[in-house]
C-alpha cells in the first residue's frame, strides 16, 4: 500500500517526525524513507527542489500527487486512509472541535518555543538583544501554562497527539522540567511509548540529548 | 440555524474576515456577531477570557461548543454543515491534496507579510534593524512570486480561497503592484467580487486604506 510514498525527512525536525508518527497511526509502513542531511543543506538539493520550491522538509510524494506541509500531509493521509489504522479526526462533535482548536494552537506553541529555542540560529549577531531574550521566554512561560492547564481539565485524546504531542517530546528533550509542568511531563511520558512514536523516534534526539539544555531554567 | 452562533470579531484582522468569510460560504448568515475594539484592547475583556483564554479575536463559539482558532473554525463548520451552502473540501483527490498543501502555506505567506507591514507594531524601538527590515522585504519578495508561479501553474478553487484569499485582499489593500505581481492583481480582482466577501467585508479596510503603502515598493 505504501509502496508508492516517498518521504524526503531530516531528523530532527518536529514536521518531519509528526508525518512520520502519522504514517505509523496509518499503518503505512514500508514507504520509501530518504534521510537528508540539514547540516549539509540536502533540503536545497534538485530532489527536494523538483517536489518542493520551498526546498524544506518533510517533502512527500504519493503516486503524482505531491504534498509537503505536515499538517496538509495528516490531513490527506487522514482522508485517504479513513478506514486503516488510527482514526484521527473524531466523530464526536465535541471531541472534534476540541481537536481542531488544539491543533491549530499547536503552531503558536512551537512559535513560542522556537523563538527560545532557536534564538541565535535565527537573529544574526549583531541584532541580539537580551530584552528579546527576556521576552522570548516569558512568552513561552505563558504558554506552557495554558498547555498545563488544558491538561488539567482533560487530557488530550490520540486525536491531538499526533499533530500537538509531538512538539512536547520535543520540549521534553530539550530538558523542560517536568516538575515545574507536572501534566506536560505525564503527557509526554505516555506518548512516548506508542508504538508509533517508538517506531520513529529520530536518531537526531537519543544522540544529541545530553548538550541540550536550553528549556532548562524555563 | 445560525442563532445560536457567537463570533466576536475585529476589524482589520485577516483571520476573523476568513471566518466570516466562511460563514457566508456555509449560508450561516444570522450569527450573533459582535464588533470588538484592538484600540480599547476589548479583546481582553471577560467576555472573550471567558471562551478563549488567549484573549485574541475572533472568538468563536455554537452552542456550547468552543472553536477560537481561524482554521479550526473552518474545519469544523465544514464538517458540521458539509451539505450547506459551498462545499469547501474537495473530493477529488488531486484538488484535495493541492488545497491541503496551499491552505498550509498561508500561514506562512501571512507571516511574511507580517514581518514587513507589523515590523514598527511587534519589534520595540530599542530592537529594531534596517538589517532585518531589509531581510523581511526580500523574504517577502521571494515568498510573493513563489505565489505568483502557483497561480501561473493553476488557478486557485475556491476551495483556498476562504483560507488563503483573504489574505491576498489584504496585501492588495496594503497598496501591493498588481503590475508587479500580476496573477495575484487578477486573482484578487476575482475574489473581491466573491458575494461572501463582499458581504463580510471589513468597515476598517474602507475607510483607512488611504495611508497604507508599506507594500507599495515591494
Amino acid at each position: 500500500m505504501a509502496k508508492d510514498m516517498t518521504l524526503l525527512w531530516g531528523t530532527g525536525s518536529v514536521p518531519c517526525w509528526r508525518v512520520m508518527i502519522m504514517l505509523e497511526e496509518k499503518r503505512l509502513q514500508g514507504y520509501d524513507k530518504k534521510l537528508l542531511s540539514f547540516e549539509k543543506m540536502e533540503y536545497k538539493s534538485q530532489e527536494v527542489l523538483d517536489i518542493n520550491p520551498r526546498g524544506q522538509l518533510p517533502s512527500f510524494k504519493h503516486g503524482n500527487i505531491v504534498v509537503n506541509e505536515s499538517y496538509g500531509i495528516c490531513f490527506y493521509l487522514e482522508s485517504q486512509f479513513k478506514n486503516q489504522g488510527t482514526k484521527l479526526i473524531p466523530d464526536d462533535t465535541d471531541q472534534q472541535a476540541l481537536m481542531y482548536q488544539r491543533m491549530f494552537e499547536g503552531p503558536t506553541f512551537y512559535d513560542k518555543v522556537g523563538a527560545v529555542v532557536y534564538y541565535e540560529y535565527y537573529v544574526p549577531e549583531g541584532e541580539r538583544h537580551d530584552s528579546a531574550v527576556k521576552r522570548n521566554r516569558e512568552a513561552l512561560v505563558t504558554e506552557l501554562n495554558l498547555w498545563e492547564g488544558y491538561l488539567q481539565k482533560s487530557s488530550f485524546t490520540f486525536y491531538c497527539l499526533s499533530y500537538v504531542a509531538v512538539q512536547m517530546c520535543y520540549f521534553l528533550i530539550h530538558r523542560l522540567s517536568a516538575q515545574r509542568y507536572p501534566k506536560l511531563g505525564e503527557y509526554h511520558a505516555r506518548v512516548k511509548e506508542r508504538p508509533s512514536v517508538k517506531a520513529s523516534w529520530p536518531p537526531y534526539f537519543v544522540e544529541g540529548q545530553e548538550d541540550w539544555d536550553t528549556l532548562k531554567d524555563i
